[in-house]
């Protein structure tokens, strides 16, 4: 049954994270059981996946694949959406595993990272090899284990989403590296880091979430909306992100912040200023990043990118008012849409 | 139609390799022009999994795959054998491009692992960053979009072939973090080494392939004698593997002999030693391993080993023996159980 209520929207796509939430915690508890019972060491890469998606995160991905189902019509007791929804959540648990090898950043969530933890675990055992190897092996295997469980959990979806999830995944994956690479060549092309931002958040975390749910429902035709919706969402949210990164609060962001910046990372607020500010195309194209004066020039900035992330959030509720859906659902994706660029962590 | 000779059994198996073959390197061509499309670096994790795909290897995976479902009267021109037998070479190119980081082996098939390479690109180039970090950052995106890739080509697999691939898939992850943890816990425990050696390696080179032509085909009742078979041949292929390891040519080997045991790794062969010979188990039982002394040791039971690998095929070979196979490929399967146990490379 179609929500003809904004909260009765609501109200559904909460019920499909929540069941979600419980298909990804039975599945964990059944295969930590299952490989307990081979040795007790067989738990930890099980324990390092269940512990990053037990530690929180914003279900983002989850809620806009329930909402891109609901709002094409599907029936919220479907299994197939629980699983999708499951499914991105791994994904997404898997990539920030990784992420922060790739980073070598300590802190995921406001406890260490998965790295971090294992190498400190081998440290105080005084097991035998390299502590950082033992560590980011952990991580490896983990995040890898997260994909091949989000793999079990989509098993069953048509395929036209598995079309959309293959997408998504090579996506992910690609991003991950021209990140890797634009840093580690120190290039300043704020076009291209604006565009590996966009590859490697905004898309997997709105659009393609949204995408996958209205193809489960049947709805493929939604596409055109959904990308609009998605793609300007997208790049709020990031935007959105870089700027908790840049000033937020370190506690509510979970890690320290100017790390980025540290990093000579190219964010997508950092190129978005470049391509404005003579002065911040000056700073990034030094040798050495002055991380101070960077982000002083980013603090003036700061109204005018507030300026460009309400453009956005416009231009993603302007493409689905025209889009084929009940009204109940356009109003809740403005709604979201404004929960996820004016969050604060 | 199934093949009433052997040597049509052995055509017909390898024009399905043949086929998947192809299937991966046209499929790694398009993924290749698509992201040299986006940016040149674009190409860089594609290329390290198209090159050591093509650095050649046993295609054993493959092979078994293809003889499972053409075994089980699978039709030789059905598209989803080809697919499983690819992606099933892209998983195992995945867990050696992974497995090398974890190992801190530096070469693969005779060419520096993917982690070297590009860890001396870094350097070479004098990029920002630590090298170490950024080849196995490579490795690590490189070793995911593998398993990214052989789940899109895997994407139109029947359901009980997924639940099969999905075990698979598990099992290495689990296998192979178990082998880090006995590493680096110095554990001394020859039966649980055994165990993972036969998860981690012999069970995903063997029994689930032909688990999985079989399921393809549609004769899922084949798997108690494959089953056995695979069991059996897998512990012998091992073994034969660890041999080559210990005291193969290196060339052939296309890795520096020895090197396990200077890694305190237990491997099969060294577990096998262990549980019938009680100088072995105090060499290992010490804080310092003395390679040359256990290489000794193991060289004084290779007679013993290679007996134990004869029982082990004959054993194989007695499995397939009763299954409700055509008599050809019960042959096929007992020349490959041959080719896989007395291999020199």
């Amino acid at each position: 049954m179609v929500s003809r209520t904004v909260s009765g929207a609501r109200r559904a796509r909460d019920e499909v994270i929540g069941r979600a939430e419980r298909r990804l915690s039975e599945f964990l508890a059944a295969e930590r059981t299952r490989w307990a019972a081979v040795d007790g060491r067989g738990t930890v890469p099980v324990d390092a996946v269940a512990g990053l998606v037990a530690a929180g995160g914003k279900r983002l991905r989850p809620a806009f694949c329930a909402a891109g189902f609901l709002a094409a019509g599907g029936a919220v007791g479907d299994p197939l959406v629980v699983d999708a929804a499951a499914g991105i959540e791994l994904i997404h648990t898997g990539a920030l595993i990784h992420d922060d090898v790739l980073d070598a950043s300590e802190l995921r969530r406001g406890t260490p990272a998965v790295h971090t933890h294992h190498s400190a675990v081998h440290s105080a055992n005084g097991w035998l090899g390299e502590p950082r190897r033992y560590g980011e092996g952990v991580a490896i295997i983990s995040g890898v284990l997260a994909n091949v469980y989000a793999d079990r959990l989509t098993r069953d979806l048509p395929p036209a989403a598995r079309e959309i999830w293959g997408e998504m995944l090579t996506e992910i994956q690609l991003g991950q590296y021209l990140d890797v690479a634009v840093a580690a060549e120190g290039v300043v092309e704020p076009e291209l880091s604006r565009w590996i931002a966009i590859c490697k958040s905004g898309r997997y975390s709105i659009h393609r979430p949204l995408l996958l749910g209205a193809t489960i429902a049947g709805r493929p035709e939604l596409a055109p909306a959904f990308e609009a919706y998605g793609e300007a969402l997208g790049e709020a949210f990031q935007l959105r992100d870089d700027l908790i990164g840049a000033f937020g609060d370190p506690e509510a962001a979970g890690k320290p912040v100017g790390l980025d910046l540290e990093q000579h990372k190219m964010t997508l607020l950092l190129a978005w200023a470049a391509q404005r500010d003579e002065r911040v195309r000056k700073l990034i194209s030094r040798q050495e990043w002055d991380t101070a004066e960077l982000l002083d020039r980013l603090g003036e900035s700061k109204d005018r990118v507030e300026r460009h992330i309400d453009e956005l959030v416009e231009r993603a509720c302007g493409a689905i008012d025209t889009a084929s859906l009940d009204a109940a659902w356009r109003q809740e994706l403005a709604g979201m849409a404004l929960e996820v660029a004016y969050r604060n962590r």
